[in-house]
C-alpha cells in the first residue's frame, strides 16, 4: 500500500512545480462575466460590418469582446505587451 | 505656487487608486513575443480553412494566436474563467 501512495504524491508535486514555473498563478479576467465558468465569444464572419475589427485579449475592455484600446493602459501600468486580435474581411 | 502643486499631487493619487481597484497590476502575457511592444495578430477571413477556428485569449497557448486548450489548465489552477474567441465562417 505504501508504494502507490508515494508515487501519487511525487506526481502531484512535479505537476505543481511545472505550473508555477511556466504559468504565473494570476487571474487574467477580474471582471467580465464572472458568473460563467468560461467566457467564450463567437464571431460570425458574415456579420462583420467593417473591413477590420479588433477583438480584446487583455480582458480590460469596456466593450468586450471588442477591443476599446484599454490594453494600452494595462501595458503601461504593468510593463506587459498584450494587444488585440484583428479580424480582417 | 502652492495651490497648483497640491492639486497635481491629488490628481495623481486618485488616478493610482483607481487603477489599483479596477485593474490588478498583473502581467497577462508571461512568454509570448516579449521582444515586441504589443502583440497584435491579424486573421484574414479569406484564409480561414475550417468552419470554426479558436483564437487564444489566455496567453498560455503553445500554438498562439490559436487556442490549444491551455485555458483549461490556467482556469483550474487559478479559479479564472477565460476562454477563446471563436471565428466562424
Ligand atoms: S482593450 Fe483589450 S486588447 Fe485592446
Ligand atoms: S489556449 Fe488560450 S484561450 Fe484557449
Amino acid at each position: 500500500a505504501a508504494a502507490p501512495r508515494t508515487v501519487r504524491m511525487g506526481s502531484l508535486k512535479v505537476r505543481a512545480e511545472s505550473e508555477a514555473s511556466t504559468t504565473p498563478a494570476v487571474v487574467l479576467n477580474p471582471s467580465i462575466k464572472k458568473d460563467v465558468d468560461k467566457v467564450v465569444d463567437t464571431v460570425l464572419v458574415s456579420d462583420l460590418s467593417k473591413p477590420l475589427t479588433a477583438y480584446c485579449r487583455c480582458w480590460r475592455s469596456g466593450t468586450f469582446p471588442l477591443c476599446d484600446g484599454s490594453h494600452a493602459k494595462h501595458n503601461k501600468a504593468t510593463g506587459d505587451n498584450v494587444g488585440p486580435l484583428l479580424v480582417k474581411k
